[in-house]
């Protein structure tokens, strides 16, 4: 077995970001370009694909589709919620896992997700040294939440932290322009169920006294209603105009999500109407100023026609790190990358072992909050800059529209029995 | 008075756009390169500032400030919802314009807005002239929403037209990457009270059959519940997800906006919840799919970092041919914008009296939309590609954010006794 080259199956994990596939497209690159590398295989959604063998082989993809691959947003082969259970409760599929790999002659799996995907891919690498077919596993890291460890930041967070910033501001110059006779609050809601990274970065925004957004809420922070409105207030009788970014997992002192108050809609059915309107409707019964609201959702998650440039070199450096580890014998770990200076803004990676990082969470840290609870520090700034800095625009087509990849993918011919999961 | 050099109020109303600095910044430019201009002043908050007596001389941009304006997107001097009563019911402040206007030496006035201002524009003219001191009104065209008569598209649509199209493209190759665990539906609200010019626009994101997005609810089509969800639940079983552009002007066949169908939240406030929550509500209730929705509100109405070039060029030349029509002599006119041709694009910008514009709405034809009622038409498409074609980037700063402009602006000292409204 040691004869041939080795072949790499790489998959994506969770929800998708604007950069994913530019670490897909770091992968299959450096194993090009590495000439010690068999086959690039890809498993169509996720972990889901490699359990079901519903696998891509990669040379599929020409150089000018690479390219393409490297700009489009989403997840090219498909990504997937969908969480190994623990060895003890399902050990039947780390054993299908394992066939799969032995049947397409797979050595290396690139798992390229978020902190899920971390523990996964150091289970599968155990269970494979247990079952004497031994799986080189790489965590390739993914996740516009920012929350992983070992890494000393998620790729996909950046360009999601562009989006917000510069959303912000647009919308914040909008509403600035019309406050006198009209529109005088804005409420922007942002993802970010456990921490607030996503918010922090609409902070980036403000660069002096008096500039939007002048309320942050941080899901670090319990809400307080009173103090909230007394804020926004302040905002529009100072500025003539108030404008507030509102992380979606924001939750008030009895640690309930603002979120999953219960509307109700006219017809009595529940709904989970988003934590923007709840919050514009406290606005407007309480303080009576007209507003408007925005809920960004997959927009800011899929925003790869404003991704930051230092993001995109960040996921497809990560991509072309894994294979680079996979060649140099590395197994269980993550391409993490660590920063060696804010300014100027200089970054490596390294690998870090698994067992550091699974199962970890890295909220934002408490200095990096202002002391009010609505704003970003100078060290917060210092952190995120970085990260948002350059344009890494996609082309475009002359209909105006960007040229995404939108490429019907064949599967490989199945060599196993059906699974079903 | 025949012997100074005309002098000129520029005016922004209305809701603002990601281009309409532009039309300021043509304004501004042409009068300075024509030689044969005096002072270009502009009214702080649109017609308010006229009232008032806010205004701002434009000298004080210089010409780096005069390229940042152009690429800056709300309203730069401030916009405002404020419509002039009639003639018969308010006479006093058409009187009061007329006397700003003299205290100021202002000869002509370039009312930057929609269907209200041109009305206003036209009213202004007759007036004055009644008063003998006869101003040459020009109303330059803009409104997100498409509905001006007197010109083929307006300036700021097809910037509008360009978000809608790429986001709804994007948020669609996301959702499509997880729909195999997770979310099937996803659903955009954009803006269009009353015409689905905007809603329209998201259909350029469809090249073939199986495209997103592949419902559009237009605002000119009564909304029928069940063949919706029928459609929605098509769209799942054939292409694994359902991607949906609603416009906020959707109606039940009783004319009823859908998103005022009278949402309460848990304290039992009234809210507006938005058509996105609600028709994805109906969706999750009656088929039982795992949906994401958006409101994109303000972001899409001051995205100037994915503005089109298209739009941006024009919103430019309808306010340099404003300043041509002056020194042609023409008044009472809208410099509107006519279509040479679909393919090669091809424009022009023509005076338009406006009696022939004012309190007219331009809806979308019965022949852009598919018979279905659910998507565009090629005679749609071939109108609406235009216009996004071409991106015009702001110029970024180091850090990440666009470099717009947020300069304070000078009032000129009164003249005249204050004003109220």
């Amino acid at each position: 077995m040691n004869t041939r080259p080795r072949n790499i199956l790489y998959a994506q994990s969770g929800g998708v970001t604007p950069v994913i596939n530019a670490s897909a497209a770091g992968v299959i690159a450096a194993a090009r370009a590495s000439g010690q590398v068999g086959r690039v295989l890809a498993a169509r959604h996720g972990i889901l694909g490699a359990l079901t063998e519903d696998l891509i082989d990669t040379a599929q993809f020409n150089d000018q589709e690479l390219k393409q691959l490297e700009q489009t947003p989403g997840g090219v082969f498909g990504s997937c919620r969908y969480k190994l259970k623990s060895l003890d409760d399902n050990r039947r599929e780390y054993e299908r896992l394992i066939e799969v790999f032995r049947a397409h002659e797979i050595d290396c799996f690139l798992y390229n997700g978020g902190n899920d995907s971390a523990d996964t891919a150091l289970k599968v690498s155990q269970i494979s040294r247990e079952m004497g077919f031994e799986i080189q596993c790489i965590h390739i890291p993914k996740t516009i939440d920012n929350d992983l460890e070992g890494t000393d930041c998620s790729p996909g967070f950046g360009s999601v932290a562009k989006y917000v910033a510069v959303s912000i501001l647009e919308a914040s110059l909008d509403v600035q322009s019309m406050a006198s006779t009209s529109t005088k609050v804005f409420v922007l809601e942002v993802m970010g169920r456990h921490a607030g990274w996503i918010a922090a970065a609409g902070g980036l925004a403000r660069r002096q006294e008096g500039d939007p957004p002048h309320v942050i809420l941080f899901p670090e922070i319990a809400f307080d209603e009173d103090r909230f409105l007394a804020a926004v207030r302040r905002a529009v009788e100072t500025h003539g105009y108030c404008s507030v970014v509102v992380s979606e997992g924001v939750r008030n002192a009895a640690g309930e999500f603002l979120a999953d108050a219960g509307t109700t809609d006219a017809f009595g059915h529940r709904q989970l109407g988003g934590v923007a309107p709840t919050v514009a409707g406290m606005i407007k019964e309480r303080l009576g100023y007209k507003y408007h609201w925005a809920v960004s959702d997959y927009l800011q998650r899929s925003a790869r026609h404003i991704a930051s440039q230092t993001d995109l070199d960040q996921a497809r450096a990560v991509g072309e790190a894994a294979v680079e580890m996979i060649l140099a014998g590395q197994h269980g770990v993550l391409a993490g990358i660590v920063r060696e200076s804010d300014d100027p803004y200089r970054w490596s990676i390294r690998p870090v072992p698994l067992d550091q990082v699974a199962n970890h969470e890295k909220k934002i840290p408490p200095e990096f909050i202002s002391e009010d609870g609505y704003g970003i520090t100078d060290a917060c700034r210092r952190y995120l800059e970085p990260l948002i800095a350059g344009q890494a625009y996609p082309d475009y087509e002359p209909s105006g529209l960007p040229a995404y990849l939108r490429k019907p993918l064949v599967s490989l011919p199945r060599r196993l029995p059906e699974f079903s999961v």
